[in-house]
């Protein structure tokens, strides 16, 4: 939907970290990657854990306590309905398999060969006690005035 | 407010199926055809509860079981906050027709008679199992590249 | 990141009640008006909660068990995820403070300081039963076509 020399924008708050919304965040930015818009997913508050490797993070007693009940890593979202203690994670698995839908493992892999940036709020990893090192590779770091510079830019903005 | 010859667009993912959220979807959507702006609503997820008839969907064991625990139709969505099973939606019911406020029913209606386009997540139909025939009359089916390009050339798009 | 004459625009829907997600409001609030943007937030449904007094609100049965059950105020918003009956909003206030991030009620002050624009819905306000006199100072009493209007002419507008 490019139509001149600088690519048209999209940005998102991830705001989320239900694997619903974090995957409607993943197939909306892919398909406007795939249109040749360049896309900002901006992760912020819970949505974070999306992007995290999935180590134990929190250096503090709270950070950690944190870091346990809210443990990271694409793999552990559950969906915002029916969960069910993991049982909807799985059971949204298994019928997402069978009809051939990407996982969000994969939606995320795709966003990133597809060159979506993925930027981690500065602000929430200091008071989470999340750092650069807990992410996967090629997160970058930003603040609020990020994403504002780029959602006075874009075509639309989502907050997720 | 539009003011050449192409109507104006506003753009809305309906992803969340409960009843207040729709409610604002829906209130939104025909705010912005009473200015002749021509809405587009995107259901999706658990979105797709507000458009569908109300009969029992899913073929398989799974999806069947979704279908019953997620049964849709406008008259079955509860309340974010404070649904105590059914008891929310029924005070919020009664509040809203004390104070003369259109049931979310109606708004359905006057956003249909408005030339509101409601269109069906194919993805997430086929993930679900439900089909073109489990929503009511003039839902169109649409994948994420019409939501793209209709938000790309919209003054403003929400995620509900 | 205003180049003109009139001041560019951002404008937002507050639905959520949820302490974080109306943190998140106001930090990207602030972030907007820091660039001398004008920002209009419409709190609605829940977020009306965010900008109310904390009186007991509601004249009728059902509007006062309502302004008991979801009694407003900056101070008594819990967080989305982990409130535990209050312990999250005592956890994370504790975390923010540790780690000098400004409380909500210190984000709303700010977002007053620089003009921010409160608006409550008129039509949540007659169905829950809540006045003008129940919110904090400077708060506009509007309708839907009062946000359709900042949305059309906005940078871009968020459904929180």
């Amino acid at each position: 939907m490019a139509n001149g020399n600088a690519p048209e924008k999209v940005s998102m708050i991830v705001f989320s970290g239900d694997m619903d919304k974090v995957m409607a965040a993943f197939i909306i930015a892919n398909g406007a990657a795939a249109f040749d818009m360049q896309v900002s997913m901006f992760f912020t508050f819970w949505g974070l854990k999306a992007i995290q490797k999935g180590n134990l993070t929190g250096k503090g007693l709270m950070g950690r306590m944190l870091g346990l009940m809210n443990r990271g890593g694409i793999d552990r979202l559950g969906p915002s309905k029916f969960n069910f203690g993991g049982m909807g994670r799985w059971m949204f698995k298994k019928m997402m398999k069978k009809r051939n839908a990407a996982s969000l493992d994969t939606l995320m892999k795709q966003a990133r060969e597809q060159g979506v940036r993925m930027i981690a709020c500065e602000m929430t990893c200091s008071v989470m006690e999340i750092g650069k090192e807990d992410f996967i590779d090629g997160v970058e770091m930003g603040g609020v005035a990020t994403f504002i510079a780029e959602a006075s830019e874009s075509k639309f903005s989502l907050f997720i």
